[in-house]
């Protein structure tokens, strides 16, 4: 799916519908630190309106998902809680950090990318939520069903920025497809948890 | 007027208004500093709901801020660029850390404090503006006029959720009181700018 190496193994869906309060939980926490990220890229790089505009776009979206997953939470009467630690992201970033040009654009561009990845993971696994909850008659398979297409967006509209801020779709696909592989290892790395990148 | 100990200097209006580029592209970098802000709170602070979920509301009004004043830049074909440093907004929270007791609560209670008083500050500023500009009968008016009783507002929302953290009223209000004595020191000593905050 979209640009994904590695395949999420289909049992993790059963594991994390056996624990709904962790996934939501986690979840919620996914969505915030997306808004999170692209408002700083936002903030970081103003000087490109077409980015500070589509990323602000992203971020209330993200925004709106946040609020949503906090009223599911609520009416569960489950807590939030404090976030754990997002060894996938930092991974992620990690492995992009080491293998990139230093400087700024490149920089900008590998973090675009990134955002993308981490996009196309959450959208692979909705999917997979979505159809484990149908196959349940579950009341959230319409949310996670409308998860999956907005998170294939974010992974268009990221992906498309970053060959933007390129200008150079092949150097930027290439890019893609190498920090493709790393997620890949990574993702295949942290086995199955009740998380959405666990 | 609110909690400030300082008025603006009423010439402060005219420098402004003598560079509106200025001041909008400043003005656009403080809407999404403050939505950034907050939103790094939320994500700091999700265990409070109503903490995360208010601060998410005020997050998506500047965003929403931010985008209308994109708007205003790019129709006078005018290009944000990058943000000037905030020397204001940096002085006023080393003012707080300096004076604050080494704990979470505390800080997080200072944070939402320091961001009450900028709230505060550009809310006194931009009643200065709405009022040059409707003297001179500027299509900009309303704008400012609408911003003004916004800041009003997300200057009481951010007094009353560092009430409901602390617990006690009376300690958060003498909090902010000192806290507005350090402001007005520094409002007073950055002389004028065509800058929000200058």
């Amino acid at each position: 799916m979209l640009c994904l190496t590695l395949p999420t193994d289909p049992r993790w869906a059963d594991v994390a519908l056996a624990d709904l309060p962790a996934l939501l939980t986690d979840h919620a926490h996914c969505e915030m630190k997306a808004a999170s990220n692209a408002l700083s890229l936002a903030a970081r790089w103003p000087s490109i309106p077409r980015l500070a505009r589509a990323l602000v776009d992203l971020a209330e979206e993200e925004l709106r998902h946040f609020r949503a997953l906090l009223d599911v939470i609520e009416q569960r009467g489950l807590a939030l809680g404090k976030p754990e630690t997002d060894v996938y992201a930092s991974e992620l970033r990690k492995a992009a950090s080491s293998t990139c040009a230093r400087n700024a654009k490149a920089a900008l561009i590998d973090r675009l990318l990134v955002g993308a990845l981490i996009e196309a993971r959450s959208c692979e696994r909705f999917r997979l939520l979505a159809d484990g909850l149908a196959a349940r008659a579950h009341e959230l398979a319409p949310l996670y069903e409308e998860l999956f297409a907005s998170e294939a967006r974010h992974y268009r509209t990221l992906v498309d920025l970053a060959v933007e801020v390129a200008g150079d779709e092949v150097a930027t696909r290439g890019r893609l497809a190498e920090l493709a592989r790393a997620e890949g290892e990574i993702a295949g790395r942290l086995g199955t948890a009740p998380a959405v990148h666990g």
